[in-house]
């Protein structure tokens, strides 16, 4: 068996030992005489699966006492319908929009309210300057991306705005280093980037932001609901909530994410510098947002583009294509990614501009 | 390792040689160098994967080709919501109720429009005689449970309701028997009983019911935009879909939905005939709706219940207790319960009766 380097936006690559530990657990669990998959979520096997699974959660990230973890269906999609029929509560959203996600994320909301969008940039290369913000002091919530895959933008800060209550859909930069999580009103995550399988979608919301929900919403996107049903109002996508503990787990095991942090800190830089250093290769990111996770990048010519591609995946490194929307190459290097995949791939680029640039 | 026989109500019991290839293909599906968990869902292997678990659906279902297939998120409860969101268009939903899932799909539907409570015996015990339904000819369908998994009360054939689409919550019945899908608008069911892992909902709906989706829907509720986007509108939940396609795979190897569907009725058999020639044991429901898949029954003295539950699990037998609505005992003994694991049931119920009776 050859692993590859899977540069794959999401889902994407996950940690060779959580595999392992997956595949040895596979039929019998601990001795309980099956497979994880085939546990009701009611007994006790399964119940101490959850439990263990957002205990770590909420030690990898120190989340505070008062903010709920809920485990969710549906992904950073359903929660751009589910945020703002849990909060609107008869006033509007503030949306900050700095990529593809950002604008989808406006579209459902203006279903059930106004979505104001109060920062755009023109061209989506750079987080909008706080300063341009137009925000509503009385927005039931501030919604903002703070990592956008597809442009490859991150804010590496977090944006204050006051005591109106901030929103974020983190499913691309979830658990890539540590977070304030009491700046936040509601963080929301699909897990396929880094911290789990597709299936599952994290929401960490504080408490007191329960309970305002438009009585139209399907009942499982009712925060409260789900929160008063410990994340089983109906069956949860177990065996992604499994797999997402045995990641978390992983990241305890690496030294939590102060060390995942400045890992992916370096993975990107390594990457970064090389394209900055050779006039080949062209990232249209400000070098102040550019993002750790998704590293974007152009070639001095495009018609080369899918050569660069089927290349890689041929030596082992595939998942390099750009979104169908921006075109060009990207590299999601998320925590899973080894730091001699992002070497290999620099080394990749190097030999292709030395025999095709 | 002992495996043991699951009678969890679901997610439940899985083909052993299902699992045995999850587990061999885990860190590498077919030289790709990564776990179907890993794949992008929109490069060819998973795509692959994706196209070959709907062709053998098709197949052994035989869906005509003028119905779509859905891989969803959410569940049975989430579709609970998308059936009238989708299907109501202004007019109303007739609902038979014949236990706590319909129940509970009545009480969704009442959201968005009007929910006819069409039919609904005082107990659950029986399915509702077609001649007593109370339907509405102009009504925008006409919403059934086949099986109610927490009272073990079946339909065993298709009700007729004329022109107006029959919509059916197939959640626990799904895949248990040969289906003539013709007869159906839109057949729904969470994966997590017969079909595969949690996380993964299939929808069968007839093409002229797509877009009349109500615009207040979330997104990825809509069954049109769901359908025009191959089930990826948003990240599905990829090793669900993966599993529940071997699941498919391993019914075809089995000869297909008529042996399953008469193992299923041999093993329903087994331990209703031995239920009703002992005078300890009851089952509740009328004998031409008990259902194939989940059976109920009490004990004469229910103070022994925890005592028979307990020891089952203890001698490899794990998940009968009957659901908290109900209580009892509940064998539920889906597609991947051996004819050894009714056999072994049986036993332990006789040697029970003999002990502690």
């Amino acid at each position: 068996m050859t692993r590859v380097f899977n540069f794959s936006a999401g889902p994407s690559t996950l940690p060779v030992p959580v595999l392992e530990q997956v595949r040895e657990e596979l039929l019998d669990w601990r001795g309980t005489g099956m497979s994880v998959m085939e546990m009701s979520h009611r007994d006790k096997p399964f119940m101490s699966i959850a439990t263990e699974a957002e205990a770590d959660l909420r030690e990898v990230l120190s989340i505070p006492a008062n903010y709920k973890v809920l485990f969710m269906q549906g992904g950073a999609t359903g929660q751009f319908a589910a945020v703002p029929l849990n909060l609107l509560n008869g006033k509007s959203g503030d949306y900050i929009v700095n990529g593809a996600w950002g604008v989808k994320a406006v579209k459902e909301c203006a279903k059930w309210g106004q979505a104001n969008t109060a920062a755009k940039p023109a061209t989506f290369n750079q987080v909008p300057a706080r300063e341009t913000w137009t925000l509503d002091p009385n927005a039931a919530y501030v919604h903002y991306t703070p990592n956008e895959t597809i442009e490859g933008v991150e804010f590496h800060s977090i944006p204050d705005v006051g005591s109106v209550p901030l929103v974020a859909d983190f499913s691309s930069s979830f658990l890539s280093r540590p977070l304030d999580v009491s700046k936040f009103g509601v963080i929301y995550a699909g897990a396929q980037k880094n911290a789990g399988p597709a299936g599952i979608t994290f929401v960490i919301i504080r408490e007191d932001l329960l309970g305002t929900c438009n009585p139209l919403a399907p009942s499982i996107f009712d925060y409260k609901a789900v929160a008063d049903n410990d994340s089983m109002l109906n069956t949860p996508s177990t065996f992604s909530w499994y797999v997402s503990g045995l990641v978390t787990k992983w990241i305890k095991s690496e030294g939590g994410l102060a060390v995942i942090g400045e890992r992916n800190r370096r993975k990107s830089s390594l990457i970064y510098d090389y394209i900055d250093s050779e006039p080949f290769y062209t990232n249209p990111v400000a070098r102040a947002d550019r993002s750790w996770m998704n590293v974007v990048w152009t070639l001095a010519d495009s018609t080369l583009d899918a050569e660069f591609v089927k290349g890689a995946a041929a030596a082992g490194m595939p998942g390099l294509k750009g979104h169908r929307i921006v075109g060009g190459l990207r590299a999601s290097i998320y925590n899973a990614m080894p730091e001699a995949g992002c070497a290999a791939l620099v080394d990749y680029m190097k030999e292709f501009v030395r025999t095709r640039g």
